[in-house]
């Protein structure tokens, strides 16, 4: 059986751990194997990685710094958990992946087509089969995670400018992929949202 | 007065800590501000990432993790150490810069030139001046190494085969850019060395 690659993109708050859940769960109930997996992280190495990049005292980060720790632990992601999975035949599902650098890096931080260079040496190729972008105002995404945690990381802490900026890089790319990547209007009821989802899932197992 | 930005290569065990110290006492003889730093490292953010480089149990390490790793460690550097003092007119002078990058994992692990792509993004055109490259067989360097630690790291328990082909890198590097690296024979006695840098160093300032 042919492994499967999916992606769940968006800004913090638009629902996208839920979604993962739900997918997770269509994939288990035609018996397969599925490995959840999230960035920054996903292995030992990224998740020292993510400590760093998420450490809201590290406020001096230069971000094209950002960009390689993101990149870094990308590339360890790929090689070790997500090519080994996808060549045993297993669904990977994976929160935030290559889309977040190019928009957060790219756009939200303005430097552009460096993070897409700098990530085709991390992603060698390995690039999600369809991708799920859930689309909310990110005014809308700020203030959910302002009510539900108490305190927030490096990039949650940005202010609204910057997270309109990283909006737009997600429509941009929503724009410049649409055989990959689908939107998802995340201000929809989240059973609703689910059964898009799972529409596209059937369309894409065909 | 002008910046000036210095930097030691060279194998693990050739001794280029002492020609740092050399390199800091002939200008602050001559009434010059000298920065003094390190690759990976240099900044609290870059000590963070070097952590994580040299941690002898991360072995499950991507080649084109760590490159990105140490290329997000040198854009912390320049951007928040090197560049800043240059422009005030310091001396930096650094063990280790991205000549090391391209021989230990362009050459070492066989990146090629990925590593000088990525480098590039993190460099931002802030090259060293002068570099010395101190030249050592890399069999004697890792004996040096293997009688005056305790620990090794990383990077330093890799096998000789290794070593070699970083070697080779370097040695490479001096072919390619003669007007920048000056090649050092290492295995002259410490005061020797010291005399022939502080000719180079003299010639430099004119």
């Amino acid at each position: 059986m042919r492994g499967l690659f999916i992606s769940v993109e968006g800004p913090d708050g638009s629902g996208k751990s839920t979604q993962v859940t739900n997918i997770k769960e269509f994939f288990e109930s035609r018996g397969r194997d599925v490995v959840l997996s999230r960035e920054p992280g996903g292995t030992v190495i990224g998740e020292r990685i993510r400590n760093i990049i998420l450490d809201k005292d590290l406020k001096e980060m230069d971000p094209m710094t950002e960009a390689m720790l993101y990149a870094a632990s990308r590339a360890q992601h790929v090689s070790q958990v997500i090519m080994p999975a996808l060549s045993e035949g297993k669904v990977v599902i994976c929160d935030r992946f290559v889309d977040s650098s190019l928009a957060y890096q790219g756009c939200g931080r303005g430097l552009g087509e460096a993070v897409a260079v700098i990530n085709s040496y991390a992603v060698r190729g390995c690039m999600p089969d369809l991708t799920f972008l859930m689309k909310l105002d990110p005014e809308v995404g700020k203030h959910r995670i302002e009510e539900n945690r108490a305190e927030q990381d490096r990039l949650e802490q940005e202010k609204l400018a910057f997270h309109r900026k990283v909006y737009e890089g997600f429509l941009e790319l929503e724009k410049e992929h649409p055989d990959r990547i689908v939107g998802i209007d995340a201000s929809l009821a989240v059973d609703r949202i689910r059964d898009l989802i799972y529409a596209k899932l059937e369309e894409l197992l065909g």
